[in-house]
C-alpha cells in the first residue's frame, strides 16, 4: 500500500471538493481503528463494512480516520486475505454508484493490514499513529480497538495495547469486547478482573449485537414515546405473558468446538435474550438515552429476578448433534454430549410490577424457521356482547392484543414494530421508521398482519454499524457494561450448574419437530407438554415415581408413623394440617398451629401456599416454636422463611402472626427484656388451656427438636412455656417452646427428612425418653396426639 | 269430568294390565298435586306437561295420583281453559303412539279443574282428598301445591294451604313456589318470613328452573366425575375467566308491566347466573347429592363474593323499551324508564381458589342471539415452539382452552358439556349423555367443535319436569332454600340500589348493535369499550371530566395547597406520597410513613397499592395516626381498613408493620397495660427523632384531626408522643399521635375531601392557631412541610 500521508492529502482534497469541509482550516481530529482479528469471519461478515458504513457516515463531518486490520497473520498473507474481505463492501441502496466507487475507493486507502504479534509490534503502531498525526499537522482524537478474537487471547492483547499501544493525554481509548464474556459467574468475574487491570470502565465496550439489532434499540425508545398509552398497560394487571425468543433453523456443524463449551442458554439467552427481557421489564428512566440511568435501572430488574431452579427451564438438543461433535471433535463412538441446543426458561419478576407475569425465553437450533421476537401478549378484560362472527376485523377487544419487537427474519422478513389495533395507534419517529405496506395472507401471532399498527425501519442497517457508530461517538448505553454482565451471569450460573448433568431431550430437528419440544409452566415450573418419548439417552439415576408407592403406614416409637416418598410426605402432612384446621375452625372458631423453622418445612409451605384453598387462614393464628437471637428481618431467622415461603401467599391476618419477641428494645435476647415471658403471656391470652391445636416439630441429627438441645436442661421440664437456650451451632442464642409446652398440644407431627436423619431415627427409636440425651424422645403429648412423618430415607436409610 | 273413583279403578286396571303393578295387593300411597294457576301462561307452556312426565315415569311404580288444576276462575271457564292447556300434551320421541295416547288418556282422567278461592275451598280440596284416599283403600303419601300464580297472592294461598288443606299426620305437604322472590333483600326477607310462618323450610321448594337444565344439572357431577383431571385446572392458577351468559333475542314488549318492576338483574343476574356461579365456584362437597352439603357449600360462596359497586357493572336498554313501557302502563310521553334490560357485572370471589380470576355475569334481551352457557377459559401456560400453522388442529396447547356448559339454544341449539381436547377427556355418565356428531363448519367459542369433545344428553329433558320428579321425589338440592335466597339478596341489594337512579346506555336491539355493549375491566372496575355515543337520555348530574381541570395551586393558611378533582388529587397524593418515599430510602435506607383511617385515605391505599410499582414496600415502615379501642380485628379499627385497603395488596414485611396497641393482655385500652407508652417506645426505638418522614391526616367537620378532639387537651402539647383520648363519637377511647408529635414530623399532609367540609376548611382558613378548639389548626411542623391536598368540593363547595 501506498504513504498513508499522501491518501490523506487525497482525502482532504475530495473532502474539500466534494463534501465542503467546514472545519478544514482548524486542527483537525483523528481517530485510528484497529480490527483485531482482521481477517477472521465476524471480520468478514459484519465488521468491515459497519466500518465502512462509519466512513460513509462521518466522512467530512470533522475527522480523519485510518483503519488498522490487524492479525497475527504475516503482512503478506494477511494483506491478501483482508483485501478480500474488503471486496465486497457495499453502500446503500440510495448512493449513486459512481459515488459508492468513489468512496470506497477513500476507505480502501485509509486502511492497512499490520501484524500485531509481539509487544514490539504494539509499540510500533503507536509510533506510527503518533507520526502519521503529527506529520499530517492533525490532533489525535482516540483509538478504537476492536477485539474480534477468541477470548483465550484477550488478556495478552490488552496488556499489549495498555503498556504500548495507549494514546497520548488529551486522546481517549475505547476497546470493544465482542463476547464469551466468560462461561460462568466465576470465569466471567475473573475475566473482568484480568481486564479491568488493564482498562477504565468507561474504556470498555461490551458488545451485544442484539442490543444493535433496530427493533431491539427501539424498545425503550418505544416505551418512551408511548409513555401515556402504555403507563396503564405496562404491568401486571395487563400483561399475560411476555416471550422472548430466538429460533434458528442452522445447527452447530462446523461450530461445535465452541458450542460444546457454551451451549444455547450462554451463547443466546444469558446475553440477548436476558438483555431484551431487561429492556421490556425495567422501570422507564425518565431519560432512556442516559447510559447511566439505563444501566441502573436494568440492574434494578437483575435485583428482582427471582432466582432460577432446575424446575425453571426445559432442554433438548437435535439428534444429530452427538455425531458432529464426535467427528468434528474426535470424540470416541460412544460419546454423548449433554449440551443443550434448546431451551425454554420461564422467569419470574419478584417486583409490584411484574409480580405472578410469566417471562418465556426460548431458543435454539435446529427449529422449524429462523425468527426472533419480543412479544408482550395482553390479558384479555374485555366482553364482547355480539357473537363472534359480528366482531369486526381487528377492531374487537376480545381478539389477542399485542405488542411485537420483531427482530428480523420469519414470515415478515424485515424487523418491525407491531401493535393490536385494538391497544393504540404507538408513535414511532417517522424518520426512521414507516406503515408497513399490507401484505394479504399474511399472519402473526395468530392474527392477520391488518390487525396490527405495523412499522418497519426506513433503511434497514445492519447491528454492526449502528453499534460501531455509538463506539465512536461514545454512547454506552447499549454496551453491556461489568456490574450489567455480572448480574447476568450470577443469575444464570445456578441454572447452568443444575442442568450440567441432565441429559437434554433429543428432537430431529425442523418441522419434524412436532410438539415434541412444546413446554408449559405452572407456578415455577416448566415441563415438557409431551411426555419424553423414547429415551435414547437414559438419565442419570432416573428414580422410581412417587405415584408408584403407597404411603405407609406404622408406628414409630409406638405412635403413628407416616411415612413415604418426600412428595407424598408433604402432601399428606400438608393435607392432614388442613383437616385439623377446619375441624378446629369448626368447633372453635380458631386455629393455633406452632411452626419449626429450618428447611424441612420449606417444601410443606409451598404445598400450603398453593393448593391449599379451603385452609381456613383468616381464622388460623401461627406462631413460631423457636426462633434464632437475630433480627426477624434477617436471612437466618425462622420468621423469615415462614415469611418469604407461606406469609407471602396467604391472607392471615397481621394481628394473627405471632413471630417470637427476640428483638425488644433494639436488642436482641436480652434478659432484661424477658422476651421469652412476653411470648410465653400471649400464648397464654390467646391459647386456651396452652394447648396448640398442632405443633410442627423436626428432628436434628443430634435429637434436637424445636430449640431444645441435648445436655442442656432449659425448657426440658419445669413450669416455662417459653424458654431462652444454647445451641450448640451459630448463632447460638435461642428461643424456644419447652417440652412441657410442646407436650400440652392436641397433636404434634414430626417432621423428619432426608438420609442424614436415618442414624438418628434408628438410635431414636430404640431409646425410652432420655430428654437430656435426646430432646426429641421427650416429646410425649400427656392427652394429644403425636404423629411422625418421615420420608424413605430418613427411615429406610 | 266423572267421579275420580271411577277413574282410579280404571287406572289400577291399566296399571295391572299394562306395567305389572308388582304391589298393586299393598295399601297404596296416594300423592295429590294441586297446580295453583293450572291455566296461566307458565302452567300452559311448561307445568302441565312436567307434571304428565311425572305421571309417564312414576305411573305403575307403587303410587297413585291425582292432579288438580287451580285457578280463581269459576268451575266451567277453568275447566274449559286448562282442558285446551292440556290438549298439546305430548310423550317423549321414543314412545309408541298408540301408548302414548293411552297414558295421555290415564293421565286426563287422574286431572281435574276446581275453583280455589277461599278458605273454604282450601278445606273442601282437603276434604275430597281424604275421602278419596279412604274409598279407594289408598294411604296417603303428601301433597304437593305449585305456586304458579303471582307473588301478591302466595300470603293467602300459603295461609288457607296451612290452615286448611294440610295433610294428616304421616304424609308429607311440599309447597313450590315460582321467583320472583322479592326485589331486593329486605322484601325477599319479609316474604320469607312471611312464608316461614305457614310452612317448615323443608316443606318449601323454591324453583330456579336454571338448575332443572341439563347442562347446568350436570355442572357438579361433572366436576365431581372429573375430580382427578379438575383438581390441578380449578383454581385461580389456571383459570382464566369465567363467562356466565344468557342471551335472549326477544324483547319484554307485552310483559313490561312485570319487566318494569324488575329488570334484568332481578329477573336473570340474582338467581339464574348466580345460582350457575356458585355450582362453578363452590369448593366441591364429598357427596355431591348431598342437599345439606351443596348448600352450605353454596353459602360459603356467597361470604366470598366481594361486595359490589356502582363500578362493578354496565346496564344498558333496547332503545324500543321507553315506548313499549308508555304504551303498555299508560305512561306519559315524557316518560323514560330507567330500568335495565342488559347488565355486564364483574364479580370477584375473596377465596384462595379463586383471587383475581373475574367472573362475569351478562345478560340482556334485544341481543343479537339466543344462548346461554357457562364458560371456564384456561390460562395458557403453554409455549408452542413450531410456528402456529403447524400446530396441528386442536390438539395445541396454546390454543384457547375451555369447558363449556351450554345450556342450549344458540348455534349448537342443544344442551352440551364441551372440553377442549387439549385440556382432558371428560368422563360423562354414558347413560345420559352422548358424544356429539361431526358439525363441519360449526364454530364455538373461537375453536371449530372439532376442537372440543362435545357431549349432549342422550334425551333432551325439559327442566321442569326435572325440576318436578326431584319434588316427587324429595330431592332438595336444586332448589333455593331460604338462607340460600337472602344471602343472594343481600350480595345484589346494593348493587341495585346505586343503579336505581342511573340511566342505562341505549342500544337499538339485535345484530345493530355492534360494539355498543362490549365492555371491559380493569381491576374491579367495568365500562363500556367505546364511548358514551350521543346521549339520548342524559344522565342527572353528568360532571365535567376531571381531565378538563389543571391540578390547581395555591396556599392555605400560608402552606401549599393542591386542589383539585378527587380522582386527580389522590393521584397527585399518591405520587408525592412515592417521591417522598423513594427520597427517604435513598438517603435513610428506610421510610416512615403514619397513615390516618377512615374513609377519605380508602382512595388512596388502592391507588398506591394498584399503581405504584416503583414504592419501596420492603423499606417502609407504616405507623398509625391513630386508633379505636377495638380489637384490631374489628371492622371499625382503622387498622382493618389499612390491611383490607393496603397491606393486603403490597408486600411490607411483617415487622415493618406498627399498629397501635390497643389491646394488651385481652384488654382494651386499659391504663395498667401503656399501650401509649409502648408505641411511644416503639417509635423512640425505630424513628430517627421520633421524626416521621410523612404523616398523613384528616380533617373532621368539627376541626379534629388524627384522635385530636376539640376541647379536650390530651395530646395538645406536652411531652407525650402517643396519647389516650376521647372522641365524642363512638367508640369514645381512642388512641393518637400527640400533636407535638406530629410537629415533628418531616412532612404532614392533610386530606381533605368532600362537600361536608366545605364549611370547617372555610372557617379553619380564617382563625390563627386555636388548638383547643380547632386541633387541626394546631399541626405545624417545627421545621417539616405541611401541605394540604383538598378537592374542589371541600375547598370550592
Amino acid at each position: 500500500m501506498k504513504h498513508p500521508s499522501f491518501w490523506k492529502m487525497l482525502t482532504v482534497a475530495a473532502c474539500m471538493a466534494l463534501l465542503g469541509c467546514l472545519q478544514a482550516q482548524e486542527l483537525q481530529g483523528h481517530v485510528s481503528i484497529i480490527l483485531l482479528g482482521a481477517t477472521g469471519d465476524l471480520a468478514r461478515k459484519y465488521l468491515w463494512q459497519g466500518l465502512f458504513q462509519l466512513y460513509l457516515d462521518e466522512a467530512g463531518k470533522g475527522h480523519s480516520f485510518s483503519f488498522h486490520g490487524a492479525a497475527l497473520t504475516d503482512p503478506a498473507q494477511g494483506e491478501r486475505l483482508m483485501a478480500k474481505a474488503l471486496e465486497t463492501l457495499s453502500c446503500p441502496q440510495d448512493l449513486a454508484p459512481g459515488r459508492c466507487a468513489e468512496l470506497k475507493d477513500q476507505f480502501l486507502r485509509l486502511s492497512q493490514y499490520r501484524q500485531l504479534k509481539t509487544e514490539a509490534d504494539y509499540s510500533a503502531l503507536s509510533r506510527d499513529i503518533e507520526a502519521q498525526v503529527q506529520r499530517e499537522g492533525l490532533r489525535e482524537d482516540g483509538r478504537i480497538f476492536y477485539f474480534s478474537v477468541p477470548p483465550f487471547a484477550y488478556a495478552d492483547i490488552a496488556r499489549s495495547i495498555n503498556s504500548s499501544c495507549r494514546p497520548g493525554p488529551g486522546a481517549w481509548l475505547r476497546v470493544v469486547l465482542e463476547k464469551p464474556f466468560g462461561r460462568d459467574h466465576r470465569s466471567a468475574q475473573q475475566l473482568a478482573t484480568e481486564l479491568g487491570g488493564f482498562f477504565q470502565e468507561k474504556e470498555m465496550y461490551r458488545v451485544d449485537h442484539y442490543l444493535g439489532k433496530q427493533a431491539v434499540a427501539q424498545i425503550l425508545p418505544f416505551r418512551d414515546q408511548n409513555r401515556q398509552a402504555l403507563d396503564r398497560l405496562w404491568n401486571r394487571h395487563h400483561v399475560e405473558r411476555v416471550e422472548i425468543v430466538m429460533k434458528e433453523t442452522v445447527d452447530a456443524e462446523g461450530r461445535t468446538s465452541f458450542y460444546e463449551e457454551y451451549g444455547v442458554i450462554r451463547d443466546v439467552l444469558q446475553n440477548h435474550l436476558t438483555e431484551m427481557l431487561t429492556l421490556v421489564a425495567m422501570e422507564l428512566p425518565h431519560n432512556v438515552s442516559s447510559a447511566e440511568a439505563v444501566l441502573q435501572h436494568k440492574l434494578r430488574v437483575f435485583r428482582a429476578l427471582r432466582e432460577l431452579q432446575r424446575g425453571s427451564a426445559v432442554v433438548g438438543q437435535y439428534q444429530a448433534y452427538s455425531a458432529q461433535v464426535r467427528g468434528e471433535l474426535q470424540r470416541p463412538e460412544s460419546f454423548q454430549s449433554l449440551t443443550p441446543t434448546f431451551a425454554g426458561v420461564l422467569i419470574h419478576i419478584d417486583s409490584l410490577r411484574w409480580e405472578g407475569v410469566p417471562f418465556i425465553l426460548m431458543s435454539g437450533k435446529a427449529l422449524d424457521e429462523r425468527v426472533g421476537y419480543v412479544r408482550v401478549l395482553f390479558k384479555n378484560q374485555a366482553c364482547c356482547v355480539q357473537s363472534e362472527p359480528r366482531w369486526g376485523a381487528g377492531q374487537s377487544q376480545c381478539l389477542p392484543r399485542q405488542v411485537v419487537f420483531y427482530v428480523g427474519h420469519g414470515a415478515l422478513g424485515s424487523p418491525a414494530v407491531l401493535v393490536s389495533r385494538s391497544l393504540f395507534r404507538p408513535s414511532l419517529p417517522s424518520s426512521s421508521w414507516q406503515e408497513l405496506p399490507a401484505q394479504p395472507g399474511l399472519h402473526l401471532f395468530g392474527r392477520p398482519l391488518s390487525d396490527y399498527y405495523a412499522y418497519s425501519p426506513v433503511r434497514e442497517r445492519d447491528a454492526y454499524a449502528t453499534l460501531i457508530a455509538h463506539i465512536f461517538h461514545g454512547r454506552k448505553d447499549a454496551f453491556i457494561t461489568t456490574e450489567n454482565l455480572l448480574a447476568s451471569w450470577l443469575f444464570w450460573t445456578p441454572l447452568l450448574d443444575s442442568l450440567a448433568h441432565e441429559a437434554p431431550r433429543l428432537y430431529p430437528g425442523g418441522a419434524e419437530n412436532g410438539h415434541l419440544l412444546d413446554f408449559e409452566f405452572s407456578g415455577s415450573q416448566v415441563t415438557f407438554s409431551q411426555r419424553q418419548p423414547e429415551q435414547l439417552v437414559p438419565g442419570p439415576g432416573s428414580a422410581p415415581m412417587p405415584s408408584d408407592f403407597q404411603v405407609l403406614r406404622a408406628t414409630y416409637r409406638e405412635n403413628p408413623l407416616i411415612s413415604a416418598w418426600p412428595d407424598e410426605l408433604i402432601s399428606k402432612l400438608a393435607s392432614d394440617i388442613e383437616t385439623t384446621a377446619v375441624r378446629a375452625v369448626r368447633r372453635f372458631g380458631e386455629f393455633h398451629l406452632a411452626l419449626s423453622g429450618g428447611s424441612s418445612p420449606v417444601a410443606l409451605f409451598q404445598q400450603l401456599a398453593q393448593g391449599h384453598y379451603s385452609f381456613p387462614w383468616a381464622h388460623t393464628h401461627l406462631w413460631l416454636v423457636d426462633e434464632r437471637c437475630v433480627p426477624l428481618s434477617d436471612p437466618e431467622s425462622n420468621f423469615q422463611g415462614l415469611q418469604a415461603h407461606l406469609l407471602q401467599h396467604i391472607r392471615v391476618p397481621h394481628y394473627n402472626i405471632h413471630p417470637m419477641p427476640v428483638q425488644l428494645r433494639r436488642r436482641l435476647c436480652a434478659e432484661e427484656d424477658q422476651g421469652a415471658r412476653l411470648y410465653a403471656e400471649e400464648i397464654a391470652a390467646l391459647v386456651t388451656n396452652s394447648s396448640f391445636d398442632l405443633v410442627l416439630l423436626g428432628m436434628g441429627t443430634d435429637g434436637h427438636t424445636a430449640s431444645l438441645f441435648p445436655e442442656s436442661p432449659a425448657g426440658l421440664e419445669g413450669e416455662q412455656l417459653v424458654v431462652m437456650t444454647r445451641s450448640p451451632s451459630r448463632p447460638h442464642h435461642r428461643m424456644s417452646l419447652s417440652l412441657p409446652l410442646i407436650n400440652r398440644a392436641k397433636r404434634v407431627a414430626v417432621l423428619v427428612m432426608g438420609r442424614l436423619k436415618r442414624e438418628i431415627t434408628l438410635l431414636v427409636s430404640r431409646v425410652g425418653r432420655e430428654p437430656r440425651k435426646w430432646p426429641i424422645s421427650g416429646v410425649l403429648p400427656s392427652s394429644g396426639q403425636l404423629v411422625w412423618y418421615m420420608d424413605y430415607e430418613a427411615f429406610l436409610g
